[in-house]
């Protein structure tokens, strides 16, 4: 027999009432997903990691050596999962766990392309270290790889054989929907490898309906985090799509979606997740629990709301043979709350062992050293001159025809065309009428090879701001009034290899550095929150007013947000997907 | 682009309206299974083998060459699936076929035991072949293996990874519980084995409760069709099984158990099945149509019903992203029926196909040729003569301490001990007392093995009835009130490599030939029918009065029936698992 079978054995032992079990929670009120019941005077008791015996009696496997916790007519739910978390997300894993086990998250299923633009298959396979032997578990998505980049476009083929082969990785991340309908011939070989392994399509159908919603589904993808409306939730479900009502610091969509509710009379196909979390918000609010507590107090059935956040995620990563429910055979995964409505963990259990206790963690995360690779990922191959953000025109006359970005909401943006005076055969800035330049600086995919354009309504008065967590691809993303303060936030940001700067006249006015690919800070997340604030306040000193001016900034080369964005490569249109240049021929 | 790529390319193109479908079902109710609404002025469109798109305007995709039908209001609902169904059972695949498909089965999910225990792994692979390229899809289990024979108990590791890896293979079949809790070290590395595979552990847990239930569970058994009980359907979803209510040949329990729709709030982990249907059942009665039927004439909700006959089925074997539903994507099977509440299919679409209509079937199932080593397995290795029955007591004295298998029921047995006279060395029978000889002669696994025992309570004055399609195990099955009546009976089953007899008086009174694996007719289903009538008729010429004298003399090796059965190697204590000799020491 080998350690596997050895454990299956010790635990049909345990629950034949021959050997003692190891964790018994007894007198609790059980909220059982499997019936939509709520039991009284239940008790679990676990073998290892996992459940033995979950029902009225299982006195018979207390013995000597068994830790009894008395619930007190507490009542037990299964570990919450996160179905779409972004964990590669400017904190480490295991700054996200500490805060997100406490509160009773157990499982989180992440997505993969942020490592993958910048790092390659190598960097998401560090990152999927990072999230090994940790108190709680992860599972991932490989990245369908959907960029504003055509260089970029679509995940290697080698690459997601690679990663479907693992068996953490569940399926293939979002693909957007507009880029699938626009790019058959590079996503559908993509989603045919991935089913081939009997793995999972995660989509993101923001806005699609109609033929094009059906056409989206038709490809055979499984579920939608982006319903912003009931009527769009009640549109996908009627299409056999897993919706996922996102509730997080992208979007806080719940409360106008709770209507759904009353919609359906099936509500399996209904789940709640985060679609990321910022550091300030993990450590305000907290993380699933706050979703599941939101719902309740949005109208949901306590066991609907618990469903949505455990057996419903399960069951849609096909996952629910090991979690998302008590019972025997199943993970250990056990939080113990007040009451059915009351969404506060008094109690975690993770594969057997208590994580947590009235909010404090009682196992620390797992520190990952990354590996060098993944340290140094801004591979830009010389110093950025003020220089290099320079908008020559060679045509005739002295006005240019040209397309700008101009932000509409802190994250949609819309093309505008603008005739702009030329001098010295340079197209001008207005900062008069808030516009300013925007530059994209590839890093790891072409490195070096920048574009530069226009931006209005950004609200920069003065000085630059760059980051190395650009959306979707491997750029630096710089917004500036001055190049020269453009130029020193791309080399601070080189030096520091990766990072958020904000530079003023002349000289760094706050910084971040994010080594890990670039994109993730190692600080606790305690001072990476103090610290985001500075940097948001020295936005804000430029005259830049966004909620959250960085992730303003870094949406500004997402794939997946409306209407006119930027990459390396030049404008990207998001109506057709084809690559544009700043002047109109 | 492959062949699924172009396929995969052509729905899409039909989604977006950019060509026409194939085949369009217009002006329908819709049953939707995944919000559990009834849509009025829905419509479906086909591109080959699956739905294109499905909603209230379809009229997009409808062009020259899509057949369209018009619902005139009539209710569209998925192909009814059956979860657990013994298709290698006394008729061909194809003649299954004729009669599951005009009723709205589009797929069936079979246990392969049966082939397995006779003809190993290449009777299995070619009883798989069997069901290839159908008008209806077929999924299968491989054999656990349970069985009373100690020689034929747990399949063998190689054949188990040869069939993990088809792809047709869903999981590993049912195991009865009593024989996993007594043989751990056989069948848990099995089920390890399995769900290494990400494949399933389908259940059987009749009559288990408290620890044993929960052990049973704890080893991953992910379903159960033996409650015959609403409580017991409790007991099992309440552990997070799901529980296929079982109404077929063997038994109907759908009436008894239908109290389990007011016992909890959530049914997603309740399904119908047949666990095989007679082929006179069959005829008279229909398939999974019935089922849906007669759940909702007990009162169940025809949502609910519906759910349980497709997308429940699907979920549970983690077949929801191809069939279960009506969705873009998905297999187009479709099901018309004139409303919600009658369940009577009209049209009968699979794959896309129209494969039946009123009740008539359009599309001829397929004829498999079978291999000749599948038409060759009944191999006794030489002529049994009358003298193989003789029960030879060696010990002193004029009576043997004998135990004796006593029917209770036409399935269930007990064990009672009878002391017997003894005449000339031989333990008598007495026919006036309704004692007779039984015998297993094992015909694959070690062939010729012959154990012979005693029987109370069968019926049978005098002659002899045989069978080799016995339960569990490789053996032909005898009882006789008469030794050359016996061998006969063998004989001529073993000239004719499978079926049937019943001998009196030194002549075949009724016989039916089972050519394929000594199992299967390949007479059509309809003589078929006619034949088991003068089995039946020449069984209760011999005085056996019991429903169906055949199946209560195959289900007599069976492992999974209380309390004493029989094989090649003895009599076998369902208790302990322990073979046992007749005769008492």
């Amino acid at each position: 027999m080998n350690e596997n079978e050895n454990e299956n054995k010790k635990l049909l032992d345990v629950a034949l009432g021959r050997m003692p079990g190891d964790l018994a929670i007894v007198n609790a009120r059980l909220l059982n997903v499997y019936t939509g019941e709520i039991l009284d005077n239940q008790s679990v008791c676990t073998c290892g990691e996992r459940i033995a015996c979950a029902g009225p009696d299982v006195g018979y496997v207390i013995g000597d050596g068994t830790t009894v916790i008395d619930a007190g007519g507490a009542t037990l739910i299964p570990g919450f999962i996160d179905g779409h978390a972004h964990v590669a997300a400017s904190f480490t894993a295991g700054e996200f766990v500490k805060y997100a086990a406490r509160g009773g998250t157990t499982t989180i299923v992440t997505e993969t392309m942020e490592p993958y633009a910048v790092a390659g298959i190598n960097g998401v396979l560090d990152f999927l270290a990072s999230l090994k032997d940790q108190p709680i578990k992860f599972f991932a998505t490989a990245p369908a790889m959907v960029s504003t980049s055509r260089a970029a476009m679509g995940i290697d083929p080698t690459d997601l054989e690679t990663l479907l082969g693992q068996e953490e990785i569940v399926g293939l991340g979002e693909s957007y929907w507009q880029a699938v309908l626009q790019n058959p011939d590079v996503f559908l070989p993509i989603f045919a490898a991935t089913t081939a392994h009997g793995k999972l399509l995660e989509g993101h159908s923001a806005g699609a309906r109609g033929n094009k919603l059906q056409a989206y589904a038709a490809c055979g993808v499984s579920s939608c985090h982006e319903p912003i409306k009931a009527e769009e939730v009640l549109d996908r479900l009627r299409l056999g799509i897993y919706v996922m009502i996102r509730e997080g610091s992208i979007r806080r969509d719940l409360a106008e979606i709770a209507g759904i509710k009353d919609m359906v009379a099936d509500t399996r196909r209904l789940i709640l997740t985060t679609d990321g979390v910022s550091p300030a918000d993990l450590m305000a609010m907290g993380y699933m629990e706050y979703l599941v507590q939101k719902a309740i107090d949005c109208g949901f059935d306590p066991v609907t709301a618990v469903q949505m956040a455990t057996l419903n995620v399960a069951e849609h990563f096909g996952l629910d043979d090991r979690i998302g429910g008590i019972a025997p055979g199943k993970t250990a995964d056990l939080v113990l709350i007040p009451d059915p409505q009351t969404i506060r963990a008094m109690v975690v259990v993770s594969r057997g062992r208590i994580i947590a206790r009235d909010g404090k963690l009682e196992e620390a995360p797992r520190k990952h050293a990354f590996a060098a690779e993944s340290l140094n990922t801004i591979r830009i191959p010389k110093t950025v001159e003020p220089s290099d953000f320079g908008l020559a025109y060679t045509g005739d006359g002295d006005t240019a025809a040209c397309r700008v970005i101009e932000m509409v909401t802190d994250l949609v943006t819309r093309e505008v065309r603008l005739d702009l005076p030329v001098t010295d055969g340079e197209i001008k800035t207005d900062r008069a009428n808030d516009l300013v330049k925007i530059a994209a600086i590839d890093r790891a995919t072409v490195p070096g090879k920048c574009f530069t354009g226009l931006i209005k309504g950004f609200g920069m008065r003065s000085g630059a701001m760059a980051c190395s967590a650009a959306w979707d691809t491997s750029c630096v993303i710089v917004v500036g009034a001055d190049e020269t303060d453009m130029a020193l936030c791309v080399n601070r940001i080189r030096d520091m290899q990766g990072g958020v700067v904000v530079c003023d006249a002349g000289r760094v006015a706050a910084e971040l550095a994010m080594p890990v690919f670039g994109l993730i800070s190692e600080l606790p997340l305690e001072e990476l929150v103090v610290r985001l604030k500075t940097i948001q306040q020295a936005a804000a000193d430029l005259g830049v007013s966004f909620p959250d001016p960085l992730l303003t900034l870094i949406a500004l080369t997402g794939a997946a947000i409306p209407f006119l964005r930027i990459c390396e490569e030049g404008l990207v249109n998001f109506k057709d997907g084809r690559t544009v240049d700043l002047m109109i021929d």
